[in-house]
């Protein structure tokens, strides 16, 4: 239906959670938006055949493969989607930029800074010969996070003051709940601080439009060894019971950090997933001189707004619900009120991600925003272990 | 301390929930507020000697009696202050009146139209002798409800549309919860429609500034039977046990009601005794041509308010937290967001009786008003029993 | 890639708001679901072939037609979804089950009862050889609405005494709003009751189990006559201004309606589009003499739960995040706490009406289902006519 | 009316706001509950003696003086109260305990830890005579709050894992704002730290029974210098109007700091003025490893609480309204739902004190526990210097 000069050929590795809400953002984004390009979900890259089989019947991809080399090297590939644990990105990354594919990259995007760094410089390289690179951080497209950006921006709550952040989840407050890649520090690189807390690092620094500059924090393993996983442990979440066996965590199951922002604001940080009762809480809060922002995940349609311009009779928080027209991305789908869900944020990134190519622009956050990220959880473990402020380059 | 000239001398009639409401109210209104004349605690009224007496040293009142028409006759009473069951009220009053008493009369006025009338028509002859007469509808001075009244008087929702009213609790959800005289039709009137249906109406109406014209309703009684309460059963609430023997139920359980107010606008009304998990909510939304209101009793320093006219990207309910100076009746008390409670209200309603007194102005509700909401709960009750639609004098 | 055996070759009449929500929900719940038929979207219908060619093209349906008729005798398609306004389903549904196809119709069921009757009688004649009909009540399928069922039956809040629900939209409170054909009696039927009343009558009556026995109603046209919208009118919302003509608005702005359940339950409805600052909430409450439900759409993931057996010092209203996997479809989706959306309900609608299909069982809501909540909606409009109660067969 | 025998002379030094609410309480604590012994509100201190006198005539005070030394020497004093700045706390604190009066004083317990240890030296001193010594943590009596304690310690949110406590106020959001004596760390010791952060530390070492035994954390002073305020300065919170010329803040605006609890618990705090848009929003969350808790006090009449024991299914945080006769101190107030408001605490304080000095045993919080809290401040002050992490003795 679409000529090949129009169409975006995409090779996505990797097809669990990530993969699943990637190749729904994939084959929904062009039904609702009119995309300069046209994307076409060629190939989906595991490691075992069978279930990659599986994958790309079930997630929409027109074949399947277990050589992620052999994918990026194709003729017939134009977009890299990496949607494997942090260990491998940077392999994988610079490998598709060097081989002159576009790459968007799940966060966070490295499990070291050095890979980090390595990855960004294979962007900046990449970029000279139109490659494009772009870093996942979705919840930036959430359209209440979106507004909340735009508020700021147009000075609404004048100069910025405070920032608390809290990224809170569950799923591990239980003792019995058994290992998973994402505790081991090797495949995940970091715990609650890089899973989830690298969220409410983008999220703030994305909304205030500010970088933090140094910070003091800590981590925090509450439960040092757990069961393993009984059965097929490939999933990211972990079901299906545990064994007798025991081994370690070694990652981090909550941090906590104080930040100053380059604007002077005070940053208050906190990342757990033992917070008993709370899903997915990322709750962001900013104070500004002439006004304040609040969101929360848990009620993700909604932005909350002070304006402390407007007379004391009747100034108030207003929970603006986010689904107006004029929001970001909202007039591509429902009418107000019809609320979005979790994986509208991955369509939206589709949605810049390839409009950024045909624009020949570059895609936001990039991977030097990533960089920027991982050099903030780096600054947390290390003072975490020396117990110092350390400041972030 | 005083001398007569500035001296206000207060009779209370009854000392159960509403006289221990009233007392805190006299007690605490001259700390907070400047009030131009000084209300004396002069003496309260039981029909048993022993527990006027414990009441009198209790509420702080430096008498007590069982003898309210020797009170009335008294020379050094100025006010008196009805706090018994709706039965009484109208031979109270109109004694008292008639007495060159001012009254100030729990609501509802009455427990049926007739005595309200009687009661307005004596308040109108006192009038003429500058002899005060108001009906305690507390709410209207909770600071939200004032503020939402004010909203509406500056045209800020415009022309109103819809109200929606309810008000929920669920003490007599257990079949098993005893009888109390609330739920005899002879001594209450009504059930939840009187006691609690009354407030809903009076608030809309004061809200708004518009009357019901015409209502069709109904009245249900779930549980027709119950225990008699064991031993005192004085208190209006009922605890301490229950008898094997049971009694009916002769009040409704719950009652609601369409409405259409004078200046076109649809109302809805509820009031229920049997809406689990709701203690006390009294739920009022007013949506207008320009913006709309809501307030919930349960968050009741809170008035949520909606302006129209904003910009579609920053317009949402604000969170009117209505502890600011600015609000109604706030400034006497505490800095802004320390909030007020339930028995506030009274003392406010001390406030506006005695000045208006002071003043020599008609205080507001008056027993007019009261009249007016008997009448709607009263076409209430004939709409429930003929199934038609009523209209409002 | 299906063979003709396991497939299910669906037509699509109508592309507007409904078309658009249920291509979505045709191409996505395949990906989510392991249905037991693959859905084909074979022929999307509209009246003008251009317009429906790009919607094909836009909505991912094979081809496009402007001739319904035709479609419907084409053997190789197995089910009609139809999408268009009330005044044609009776039409499309008698000749599409008359010619052997399953039914998916769009409510409410009809614009009459007697379109209706006919329909649910056309689907009693089609069941007998083994053809499915079907009503598309998609707010059902809301997780935290079919976990509200789940626990009425499960008798969780006992007997129930009172539901209360609310279907608030505010998308036409401004006068000058244009003319759409939601507003045009022939084609819509009715006004705020079909649209968004119906929702609430199906809403309440499968989440208690209970059908409404009598009501008494009112229907309000607050703004008479609007201005013609300007350029093309087809879309169902109205966009792109208006002329200077205005023309009669024949349907009601606003209903409320007073109801008794068969079970005894008293229920108080109201729909309106002026309820300023509500964009879509849908608002559900049903006390019972054991616990109570509560529910908005505008935090649509989330159920309020009270249980009456708990001690009262814990005792309250749970904020249930209806986002478990053990919640109603979720475990199709993501983990905890990322939270669905509105167009996810057409998902599940087209996973329940394939799955039917397959297991040759009767789809739930019925079209008997949609004739009465056909029913109860004629009797509010007879009511607000006569100002009488009626009773719905 | 009581016989000194059972009587409580109470002399209270200052008047502004704390003299207000403290006055309050003493005045209608013996109306709602039955206390062992009769408070008399005996005479009021204050530096002027014509506002001491006004202040005795407004909050009900027999007498008024200049002097507290003379009046602590009286014979017919029995209870110092202390609502005078911290600056000179120590000095009159000591000198009441060694006259052999019951002291209560309010928070935080002094400027600095050498003052509040040589206050808690006389505390232990004056014990062994039978005299009292309490601290005024008065949000600890709010009942939601002593609901929470309750809750943990019946164990029902098991081992505590999270502490995140805010204190978020506005009221000098506006560097307009003039100085008042709260902004000076001469009279007031610190600014937001020992104002409003001091609750927070008290509030969440009361509710987890566990103490804080390291920090690091950092003080802000957002805007440096502010005009003076214009005429009378006594009042505590400044209002009418400001001068040209400026002088220095000398204390924090905001203070924010990471914790950990001696159970292991990890803490997160923040303090502050600047939270523009809250205006007395204390927030306390506690997640356990078997449930969380939550506290807001902008909904002050409510606790949230999460059960992790429950089923998925219905699992959520309730929301308690703690206005139940079983919750703390609501028994001697109004019936469920009819909430209480800021005042409630300081009377729930004056019984808590006047129970412990009839039962002779030592109220709570103690001296000790007010050192204790000045301690976490003094460390979050040195760390804020030394940008180091800090050992609480």
């Amino acid at each position: 239906m679409t000529d090949q000069s129009s169409s975006l050929r995409v090779a996505m590795i990797g097809h669990a959670f990530m993969g699943n809400a990637h190749s729904q953002a994939w084959r929904t984004a062009p039904h609702f938006f009119a995309l300069p390009l046209h994307p076409e979900m060629t190939v989906v890259v595991g490691r075992d055949a069978d279930r990659a089989a599986e994958a790309a019947a079930r997630l929409g991809w027109a074949e399947s493969s277990t050589d992620w080399r052999a994918v990026i090297a194709r003729d017939d590939i134009d977009v890299v989607d990496i949607c494997t644990p942090g260990d491998t990105h940077a392999e994988i990354a610079i490998a598709a930029l060097e081989a002159g594919k576009h790459v968007l990259c799940e966060k966070p995007l490295a499990n070291t800074v050095a890979e980090a760094e390595a990855m960004t410089a294979a962007a900046d390289q990449a970029r000279s010969h139109g490659v494009r690179a772009m870093v996942g951080f979705t919840y930036r497209r959430v359209p209440a996070i979106g507004l909340a950006r735009r508020l700021v921006d147009e000075g609404r709550i004048g100069e910025v003051r405070h920032v608390r952040a809290q990224y809170l989840q569950d799923w591990i407050a239980d003792p019995e709940a058994p290992l998973s890649w994402r505790l081991d520090k090797e495949k995940a690189g970091s715990g609650a601080l890089g899973d989830i807390g690298a969220h409410v690092v983008d999220l703030t620094q994305f909304i205030t439009g500010s970088r933090i500059t140094e910070l003091t924090g800590r981590l925090e393993t509450f439960v040092k060894e757990r069961p393993y996983a009984a059965g097929d442990t490939s999933g990211s979440l972990g079901s299906g019971g545990t064994t007798t066996e025991r081994g370690p965590v070694t990652v981090d199951d909550a941090a906590s950090f104080l930040a100053t922002f380059a604007g002077g604001a005070m940053g208050v940080f906190e990342a757990t997933r033992f917070a008993t009762g709370r899903k997915n809480a990322i709750r962001i809060e900013v104070n500004g001189s002439l006004g304040s922002l609040a969101f929360d995940f848990e009620d993700m349609n909604v932005l909350e707004y002070f304006d402390a311009r407007e007379d004391a009779d009747v100034a108030g928080f207003r929970r603006i619900i986010a689904t107006e027209a004029t929001h970001p991305y909202v007039a591509a789908w429902w009418p107000p009120g019809h609320g979005l869900g979790y994986e509208h944020g991955f369509t939206h990134q589709v949605v810049d991600l390839v409009t950024a190519i045909a624009d020949g622009t570059d895609p936001s956050p990039s991977f030097a925003d990533g960089l920027n990220v991982q050099r903030v959880l780096d600054a947390v473990e290390t003072s975490s272990l020396t117990r110092t402020w350390q400041e972030i380059q």
